[in-house]
């Protein structure tokens, strides 16, 4: 059984509706003729809707959406110290299991296919996501000074994580190694980090040069900058997530653009902290592969990768005082191509061949009509109202605005009751 | 009859559900205890959600809703005489109507209960607000050098249509003189202006400081800032909203908090055409009063007070990198207090006497839940489904999510069809 969205427009093709074809897992004909269904296949009328790739949060924490608005417009310090570790000392593995499925209702119903991930009790988010039905990159953040009793277990817990997770759910679920950050983890456990990675051929997921902070101690004690050490660590001879990258100077610039390294980009965290505005700009300039993450929603606070694209185009024009800093095109390849493309799925496209992540958009209604140009409608107007189907790996997820793997009800049930004690 | 919110939430009553009653078009009572409800009163289940004074946009173009997305990500003087104004002087009263009720269901969908406006075919404009129901202070832009036969005719339109519709739609409807910008009106209209709005006492809406080039061009030919020419030819003897003042020096700030001035911050507008980013960091210590608008459509690229709030908030604590730079409290009371009083209207407040301009929202939803501060959830997380009932000057004109005043399809159909045309 497959799956035929009719009467479809496509940003490529939004003057003459298209007939799209999904098999199993992946897309297998996108053709302007109306192809002839199969007895069993589902047929979807796509008329007045708009396809697009299924959007990829390329970092996130999952979990976080039960810590949403805990504290908010306060120090970094003050938010991790006073709000965030104390609330998350209380999050037992069948929180992190209601707050991942409450983060796939979230990211899904604006329009997100795949999420990159990093946090703790790892195996009920593979669980929750197993039965939610998103595309997920997913990792143990890991913190160690050294190769001692904790340093050892930190890694076990990563290695185990890769074995049992690694591939599952149809493939939809994949695992990297998540050394937390260069000033969290020492020199041995980086490098027992990657020849992990380099051993089971999987990513590192990390954070890096968030605030000037960090760049300005990291510097004073070691000369040099953190990115500078994790290229001596040998950390970008596998593929990485760097996430953030706020305050880099030329060299490091230079470091990501060399290697298969994938910036994830955190507009709004970024902001909402006071980090700063990462340099795009540069980062295009000297081709460095970037993609847009929302960070995890105790810093952001939602998971709306629409608003996220549209303000990562904000804060380039603003900042720059340049309208041309970067357009609707740009965000939306960084959004969909380049968050794939850090995962190593075959998605974040519309062609055949190409895994059936997609988002069926209403650009007829009043945030986004009337649509002069549908993808200035998608990155600038829409809203998660404007989604109203999403396909995840071949497989209906939201349909007409309705969740189909996920129970919404009992879902909010057990984020309020979570919530109520977190802050109890 | 009247209305009586049961069992709803307010930011500050958020602990212990309360009783809203509206009588007529204000706010009679707010209390803990049930209110018993006349026999004819309308009876609203207010459980699970939040009320709050509806939000005001201090500044816009509603009509450009139709040409929204008809130019992105290219420089000013590109979008103005290659997109805007050809596709402006297609524009006839009907599209202007229809513009404007389509930017209405925009607005109430996003909780605006009030919006602050300028344009051409005004007429039209208020017509469509009689009929649409939010409240709102319009004005007639003039563009005229002289007091040659067009400067007396601009000033002769907004005369008339002070005496037309000033105070109609049962108040609703408040007019404002707007000359243009100090760069497009000569200082005799300027003059002509200020008068008019003493004689009339109404207020004054003009564009100002909206790009360094406008500052800087002004500067060298006048040997000062448009800000310290308005308060030479007396505009600030007259209350003024003042949209944009992005650049201002330490003089201007000066002139904005010594007299009745409200500034307009329109964030979205002015990152997306590379302006800058206001310093409401000098106007808040400087005690300037500011609002918050979207400007129009066609530079936003939409109406949502919500997603312009949290732009508000996140590009001051990115550009200056401190994340107490602006906090919620202040953003919300900047979209709702102040707007309100820029608009010399008793609304932006929850409390008996005040204008029944209120909102609902349903925080128990996946965007904002779980709701730690109800407050924080509507300025960092809620989007427009969050959105459930809105009234306006005691008037219900969204329940459950469904336009009760505008009608949806019809409006959608003309948009539709105005919008081809356009870029036909």
């Amino acid at each position: 059984m497959g799956t035929v969205l009719r009467d479809v427009r496509t940003i490529e093709h939004h003057d003459l509706p298209v007939d799209i074809r999904i098999d199993g897992n992946v897309i297998a004909s996108i053709s302007p003729s109306p192809v002839t269904p199969n007895n069993d296949d589902d047929l979807i009328d796509g008329r007045g809707k708009l396809a697009v790739p299924g959007l990829v949060n390329a970092h996130g924490h999952a979990p976080m959406t039960l810590l949403r608005g805990i504290a908010d417009d306060v120090p970094l310090k003050t938010w991790l110290e006073e709000a965030i570790w104390p609330a998350e000392a209380k999050l037992s593995a069948d929180d992190v299991y209601w707050g991942t499925l409450l983060a796939q209702m979230e990211m899904v119903r604006s329009g997100t296919t795949q999420f990159v991930d990093m946090y703790f009790h790892v195996d009920a988010i593979a669980r929750a996501v197993t039965e939610g039905g998103l595309r997920a990159m997913l990792s143990y953040g890991m913190i160690a000074d050294r190769l001692d009793r904790k340093g050892q277990e930190e890694l076990r817990r990563t290695e185990q994580l890769v074995r049992d997770w690694n591939g599952e759910a149809d493939g939809r679920i994949r695992v990297a190694v998540a050394p937390h950050a260069i000033y969290t983890c020492g020199t041995e456990i980086w490098r027992k980090a990657v020849d992990l990675a380099t051993r089971y051929n999987v990513p590192i997921h990390t954070h890096v040069c968030e605030t000037t902070k960090e760049v300005d101690d990291w510097r004073s004690r070691h000369g040099c900058t953190p990115i500078a050490e994790m290229e001596r660590l040998g950390v970008f001879s596998v593929p990485t997530v760097a996430a953030h990258c706020v305050h880099v100077d030329g060299e490091d610039i230079g470091y990501l653009a060399d290697n298969h390294v994938t910036v994830a980009h955190c507009p709004a965290s970024n902001a909402k902290l006071g980090s700063g505005i990462a340099p795009l700009g540069q980062f295009f300039r000297n081709n460095v592969s970037v993609a847009i993450g929302t960070d995890g929603a105790a810093s952001n606070n939602n998971l709306d990768m629409l608003r996220e694209l549209r303000l990562a185009i904000l804060l380039q024009k603003a900042s720059r005082q340049d309208p041309t800093a970067m357009n609707a095109e740009m965000a939306f390849s960084l959004a969909t191509t380049n968050g794939a493309a850090a995962c190593g799925t075959n998605a974040g496209v519309l062609e055949p061949g190409a895994l059936a992540d997609l988002v069926l958009l209403d650009l007829e209604r009043c945030p986004t009509m009337p649509v002069h140009r549908p993808l200035s409608a998608v990155v600038y107007a829409s809203d998660p109202a404007s989604v109203t189907d999403v396909f995840i790996d071949g497989r209906s997820v939201l349909r007409n605005g309705e969740f189909l793997t996920l129970d919404e009800e009992e879902i909010r049930a057990h984020a309020r009751t979570i919530g109520s004690r977190l802050i109890g």
